[in-house]
């Protein structure tokens, strides 16, 4: 049934692009005069992956259509097939000794979660950090719509894949031309990018570190150079820019598209992008006077308040302060926009913004239903009416997430001794966030996690990434083989 | 737009039905030889009750019709008018000194929550006592159906308030004969109770510890005689009879009138029963496991896991140990009881059993459609199919809930300190359970929570019994006055 062939030629070619990917590590480890050793590593992989990709490839498959579940099963295994390649570096050089926490961090990256098993970062070299904050980058847009837009390929065969990939319901009309789609979007994020680590090397960042927090500010990781994270420059401005790069990243990137073409008044009718701001703002305030009480002045209340919520709803998970000890009111707030996430259609992880106005629509519809069970009312979203079966799936998808999160919970309470641990370890990674809180917050790690953990939450990101079915697919395909 | 005659005459009516009531109490109070005093505070109340209700009744309305709305706002009004009457003796008699506390206490009643504010329940009289309980068994069948039971009145207007008050979703057809079902229901519920207090007294229960408990146990509400509930008895007979007594009270009530007339097979064909005692069996099972490394005896371990599933299942909330010092693990399943609650048609709380069986089969459903859009998938429960719209209604309802939920944890959070404290306070307060954990929890009470947090969790209490929207349509007829 599963058009395996065109299976193996997709994984083929995803092996190829890493194998074009690892040329940059090995670059900075030549700039920065890494050990050759070092270095033989990131050629050895990148062969690697070269010469397994060009197996895979041999063979051009006559059948190239995709039936949906075998793009989900693709999209699931490229992920999975980058991540334990993207690991071997870290793994090889010792500088990650156990594979499995190799493993851990590289899907933290490519997931964009930014939960790390390092107590101390600063023991990796520079090529590796480049590489751990890269895969944010690229795990932020997806690496099928990189395939998209760089391989030569027909039309047909890559709807679904980019459908899998990127987050959000589509209620959009983008997806029309594929690859020229695919390329505008890359190269709009790239030169964002490009953009943030300008201003940073500006604002007196060393341009090694504007790289590494523009990738994870890009792809709303949060991987860092740094022990402190952003604290460590303590620098308002550089709080602030980075505050304002990781909102502009948990946007619908259709939106700048359409600043692209010149459409700039659609922007503002964007209902998702209304309540995305509308609901930061919010959270902005209601952090801000809570922490008036914890913080001597003003200044820097609001400078955290402004950080944390855009970093928590952009699931990016950079920290400017440990709020793993505000007050509780502000923790309630955070833990809302947590599972809120960013727009869909953007590099941010959570629910999506487009999905949680849905469901709160579908609230209000139901409890005005129930005074008037006879009205039959309509539910508009950017003013267009959405049928009872979109309204089913949004509200399907909840309910999927809530019964994972579930399992996913009693998976990690089995192994670890505090509610608040398990929970925001779930919450954190599922969610694509990064650090938890207690012993996992912004200043711990996971590295105390038994191996048994550490997998189940690499799968729980995972989850979170490819929202969810590709990964439930991936299952049962396992299942149905055994 | 309102018929307010006829709310007015719906309110009376009810509080003739509770002055009849508060002659139980007065006669405890006589038979126990209380002073004087008390009794007259029981006359007293009564007396208020029979003459604000005959005021109320003076005038019988000409229209007698009810729109679903009227339905809505007069249950929710009967349900606030019972509680202030209700909590009028503690608080004239001084045994409870504020009004809010009193009236926390009544609501926790008549709402089957169980959540106190006495740090000591020995302080109150014998018939202060009776009548804490008493309001359990009232408030487990509802107060308008014990209305419709024993006060003359067409049928027509007395659909919606049943339906409105019995907890659920409604897919029987049980409603036809409401008046005559409305008395098979509280007879068999009497009949139960009686036979409890049988039973207890039989296993050496002093008979007035033996009705408490049991209106605790048959209203599924929780409140006790004694400061260390069950677990004072120290009898394990008297454990597991109270455990199998609240899962007997946690069934859905059309499955005992089905017993009656003689169609037992049908029982057995009841998808909700099936997952309801499964459900239970496995929470058993895990948490007894978990427990084998806690106590250092089988025994108890058992015992203590077939007690404690039973009474948080059905959203009792009685303790045979102190739950909140067990590990982790035992603690998730516990939580996720607390959500699911006992089945509808039942006078427990939760979400119901026969919702939660539908959620997860819509999530099922939904993740086998997306590797399969084009296929039609039913949905069966009970071997029918449920319609989509009767699915959108079950999920809306979830989503209602979560967003409620959301409200009342932002709510607490700003007057509490601790996640553990809030969040289980609104967990256990909006589900109907009782204790939650650490200061609140079955060695604790709820007597340092401010004012502000003891009104805003006596609404949680009436908007979970009431399943929401009869509190939400109060609100909204109150904001419209004003």
């Amino acid at each position: 049934m599963i058009n395996r062939r065109m299976l193996l030629y997709i994984l083929g070619r995803i092996l190829h692009i890493e194998a074009a990917l690892l040329v940059l590590p090995l670059g900075i480890s030549r700039i920065y005069r890494e050990p050759l050793r070092i270095s033989a590593i990131w050629l050895l992989t990148a062969a690697l992956c070269l010469i397994i990709g060009t197996i895979c490839t041999w063979h051009k498959p006559k059948e190239r259509n995709l039936y949906t579940r075998d793009g989900l099963l693709s999209v699931a295994l490229a992920w999975l097939l980058l991540s334990v390649f993207g690991a071997l570096p870290f793994y090889l050089s010792g500088q990650i000794p156990a594979f499995l926490d190799a493993f851990f961090e590289t899907v933290s990256g490519f997931t964009t979660t930014g939960s790390t098993i390092l107590q101390d970062v600063t023991v990796l070299d520079k090529s590796m950090l480049f590489w751990r904050s890269f895969t944010h980058l690229i795990g932020g847009m997806g690496v099928l719509v990189l395939a998209l837009a760089i391989v030569p390929a027909s039309d047909s065969d890559s709807v679904h894949l980019m459908k899998a990939e990127v987050p959000g319901p589509t209620f959009g009309k983008l997806v029309a031309r594929m690859r020229a789609t695919a390329r505008i979007l890359y190269s709009i994020y790239l030169i964002m990018t490009v953009a943030l680590i300008v201003i940073l090397y500006l604002l007196g960042m060393p341009l090694f570190d504007a790289m590494i927090h523009s990738f994870g500010a890009a792809g709303t990781g949060g991987f860092s150079s740094q022990a402190e994270s952003i604290a460590s420059f303590n620098s308002p401005a550089i709080t602030y820019v980075t505050a304002i790069a990781m909102l502009a990243f948990g946007v619908n990137f259709n939106l700048y598209y359409l600043i692209l073409i010149g459409q700039v008044r659609k922007i503002f009718k964007s209902e998702e992008l209304k309540a995305y701001l509308l609901i930061y703002a919010t959270a902005v305030l209601l952090v801000f006077f809570n922490l008036l009480t914890f913080f001597s002045d003003v200044t820097t209340a609001f400078q955290e308040s402004f950080f944390t919520c855009a970093s928590i709803m952009t699931t990016t998970g950079y920290s400017s302060a440990d709020f793993a000890q505000w007050p509780l009111f502000s923790h309630v707030v955070l833990l809302l926009l947590m599972f809120i996430g960013g727009s869909a259609g953007s590099t941010a992880g959570g629910l999506k913004v487009s999905r949680v106005v849905i469901l709160v629509k579908m609230a209000i519809k139901e409890v005005r239903q129930s005074r008037e069970p006879r009205r039959a009312l309509a539910l508009l979203f950017d003013k267009k009416a959405v049928t009872e079966r979109q309204q089913a799936r949004v509200s399907s998808y909840f309910l999927v997430y809530v019964v994972i999160f579930m399992i996913l919970l009693f998976l990690i309470a089995l192994d670890c001794k505090t509610y608040d641990v398990a929970f925001s370890a779930v919450a954190s990674t599922f969610n694509n966030i990064g650090p938890g809180l207690s012993v996992i917050g912004p200043t711990g790690s996971f590295a105390r996690f038994s191996n048994y953990s550490k997998l189940v939450l690499s799968f729980a990101m995972l989850l979170g990434r490819l929202e969810i079915y590709p990964m439930l697919y991936l299952f049962r395909a396992f299942r149905n083989r055994n």
